[in-house]
């Protein structure tokens, strides 16, 4: 039994409340568990200059954490006047996952951009951003489809990401909050699609390794939990799953 | 009438969710129409270096705006590496307005800092934000007191904040939402405590000016619209109240 | 009487040296007692890119002190490597109060830029900057009327600023130096056209609050002090004053 | 066969350079193929605050490419003023992948410095970084031992990188250059033990997915490469391993 | 015979105005021909980092231009974020050239500050600012000895410079005006002490290069200006002459 | 003697290892004595925004250290976001010298990117980067003129450096190494041509001064050191060297 009561192969209670911002084209409030991220998403009708004229679209993100959503004060980035390492990698960890289910030929020479932000942290932020920025993309371009800007939604297929990880005395977790991610001494996230194909497995040791058998048993894990989130993207996004292969 | 129909001594509606986050000493999402801030407070047991073994304590405010709290996408400052000349106006602004009703020597060696991030905008966000900081202020210093680390709460009276303006069509307006602010000739935010005294007086004429008899005019609209708030702060602290003297 | 000797209602000697450095369309040393502040002003032939073809001009103004401007050696915000929310504030400041007194459209695709360098400070320099910086921007555009440039001189009215104060030993106060601004409790600077309408007003408490009466006496000792300034204005401009209009 | 003529599971020529630039403790010039970095360690007698009095050390790496190190120039990150996602992960990878194999508590109070300095690139930089910084922090614990620091070389294992990938015409290969880097689909990071234990494993779709086959495929490929990787470590390191526990 | 009526061995008029700012320890105005320097000496009661508990001083020098010192208005280096390599190279040159002829273990434990502000540019202004410089360095350590903090003044020599250049037109020039530098091929500075010796040279050939005896030449006139700006020196500074050592 | 056996007017032992990097145009190792600089010159098809149009080229230097160059390891200018006073100086001085031999009409609207990276510090790493550099931009328009691009090398003549100083025990010395740099009184860094010519002199007293006929001894030495390394210069460049006047 872990800390808070679950089994090693349960995911922490989930929602995603649609629209939580009324400006942004998507936008999404995804809790999972004590973990709480604002991700909306913005269609810019142009690309960056390195896709210029090649007809296609791209998709980036932004990550970052107020202050207060951790226990201790952090200082922001902005006073800082630079980005964490930390806050870098997860920003394109986020960007490079979606782009992997849009057809960015079917984007059309458009950017969407998205921004997670973390108001509240319990461990698997990162995760917990691309699962509720999933959404609100598929929201912002529901609604290209809707208003004719695009003939089909260029989503190619479903998208979440979980933690997983192995601590000494709980043996393998899946969705690990803070308490347990700080003691893990191995730590993976995984993002997968519907079809339960891979897009981003990103599995490290904490000052110690892992074996393959660990490996398998991590995965499987994961594929249990993302499965499940993805039940509930379907859910809420409701009519505009059809338009998603499957 | 004015363009969402309010009088023009009218407030839009305001709300008050505290306890919004967990982490923070105090939090507050403030809500004043289309405008959304999420207020945290956040107590620290040391005083910056200019005040050390001074015996008082400090109250400093930093002031964020998501990316889609506006139509438009704004770069974030993190990734432009400073901070607007706008963000420091207001950071400042709501940091001396909030110190002139703590009593600083009560506080003790002890920093608030108090976090606005504005997840919403439609016009009067620093207004929006110091209402709702002397809300989560409040409650924060609430909870010195109930567990013993301070005597009494050290804040003097209520606080609260509100725009007034001038506009060729419209004449005195009270509240000015999105729309209004941009089109007013004449734009002033004050600060008022319970007792009916300024703190803060900022008037500013956009490409324009403003005569003596307008400003007392603006003055009266301004005041009847803060102890409404103040009223609204009451209402939600409760109990906290009894111990701000009025 | 005053730690200086000067009545509550007294300015301090006021002197402005036009042309003070050859280079700059306007050029004027400002002296206001101790505080001494070069103000420059350079017209350039285009404007920022949000007018880019809109047929009219900017006025923008920038602010800084020399190291050794005060009392004690301040570092440079350029070994810093930004600039402080004070000088931002006060930047924004003079911008914002010069465009009040200019008419954008006669001034046409023309930027002007104000340099504000203080080279000695003594309380006011924000204010100083400001009636400085009237002139020198007088003078620029006066001799773009001379050289043909511009049919007429495209101000609306004189502008000067000065500060006022509350401190608890002394009273009310018209133009505060460093040692009454120090411990002064309320502080308000204000803005003022030859017609004695306000452009800017910006009162703030010092941990301390004010009343709506000493806000009144306030602003009439500003008003007074203003009116003498913008004598001080049209005695060194002589000829120039014609063409702006009263 | 590949464009360079190599088997789908061949790793390029490697070899290591020990002692390349005199003044660090360990300094090791890695080639594998086209691609070449000045790996140096340095050991520094204290370790960050964060560890202060923890009677623990640290291992820490920096990353850097010379501006003529790829085909194209590219600009300093010194020039820009800061350092790029790309290289913030890459670093942050090498320190932690590194501290896997350290006993912390063996080194003591003591920081392992690692800096990698590509001075050519043809693809694989991050992972023969690792290789050649594993190879010259042992350099550089072995000469604490000799000169008797240490008592014993706090290294607990052998550690090696490689990348893995998939591409549409070539599909599973080893070790990629650049050019097969810029068309593979699937990119794969792994730095494994000489116990063939997992340290890291970073997995990308780039604008595609993968199965778990091909996963399985890709970490047979790995295991392959960098066993002959720590084969060669042992080789130029000699008499050292003796102390390194497999 | 030169664009401004010089002969080729001539300075330009020469004058420093001391105590220009009053803040400052030592302030003087310096000006040579259309060139005006701000050089203000502060003396502070500590050394950097480096020296500390050595028993001995320090003496550095910043340099900065007024954006209208020059013809074109140059944007602010704080506005920019970073400061000019240009700048950087001033300002090494101008605290290098004073500490050779201070006794930094007579000067004691302090720092002398030099600040030279630009406010007006014609060419030379960094010999401008060595030679006004080391009037203020003068002035304020004068005081540290007439107020009883050291015994005697810590300054071994004048010191003074000058540029000096060749044209193909005009030969060998003494003292370039910004006119004179922009068309020479040449262009020297030269530091020299009041014996006569040299602290610093900077000669450079702008795309071009210079002959042995070119350089002898120029090291004459150089040797004229210098000892003409050093009587100069003597006869403003007066009495405090008499303790440095000729 | 000196320290390390030299006689006062002998150079370090010195080599060019061409074509050291494969990608740029021109690359060159040099190695004088402990002193080792990777030398890249890469050509671009454009020049910067000032000479656009004007049908001529540019050659700028980028110089940079490895944070192990030198025996204490020192902070990557990268991390700490800006480049030092010491790096813009020298890297203004590279590009300084080598254009004053480039016939810049000649090479067309093109620029030369000279990299100078210190992997190996032990004195006169400036003087090495420019003898180091002129070999590699010669290499680089060499192939400019086999493939060609140009008619001709567009190189007026040779270019070397190298430092001469004085020490109170030593005396007049050539080539000074580190250890020799640390205790001179007088540094003086020298560029000249194939002909003898300077194209720059920058001696300079660290708290010393330095007399005319130290002067004169300290360039005769200086001259000898550079028509040896010259020679160097045309062994290694060989049949290159028949295109560069004499």
């Amino acid at each position: 039994m872990r800390y808070d009561g679950r089994e090693h192969n349960e995911l922490r209670p989930v929602t995603m409340e649609l629209d939580f911002i009324t400006h942004p084209e998507g936008s999404v409030l995804i809790t999972v568990g004590g973990t709480k991220v604002i991700c909306n998403a913005s269609i810019e009708d142009r690309v960056p200059p390195f896709l210029r004229g090649e007809g296609k679209g791209w998709v980036t993100a932004e990550y970052s954490m107020l202050p207060r959503a951790t226990n201790q004060r952090t200082i922001r980035e902005s006073s800082k006047g630079k980005i964490s390492g930390r806050t870098m990698e997860i920003q394109r960890l986020i960007g490079r996952a979606l782009r992997a289910v849009v057809d960015l030929e079917k984007l059309g020479e458009r950017t969407i951009w998205i921004d997670c932000d973390v108001i509240q942290a319990d461990g698997g932020t990162r995760t917990a951003s691309i699962t509720g920025a999933f959404t609100a993309m598929t929201l912002a371009v529901g609604r290209l489809v809707k208003n004719g800007s695009l003939k089909e939604i260029p989503i190619t297929d479903f998208l979440a990401a979980t933690s997983v990880g192995i601590d000494q005395e709980q043996g393998l977790m899946l969705d690990l909050n803070y308490q347990e991610d700080s003691s893990a001494e191995v730590d993976m996230n995984v993002v997968m699609t519907g079809e339960g194909r891979f897009v981003e497995l990103q599995g490290t040791g904490e000052e110690a390794t892992f074996s393959k058998n660990e490996l398998n048993g991590l995965l499987v894990l994961a594929e249990k939990g993302i499965m499940e989130l993805i039940e509930k993207q379907k859910e809420v996004l409701g009519d505009l799953v059809a338009d998603i292969q499957q």
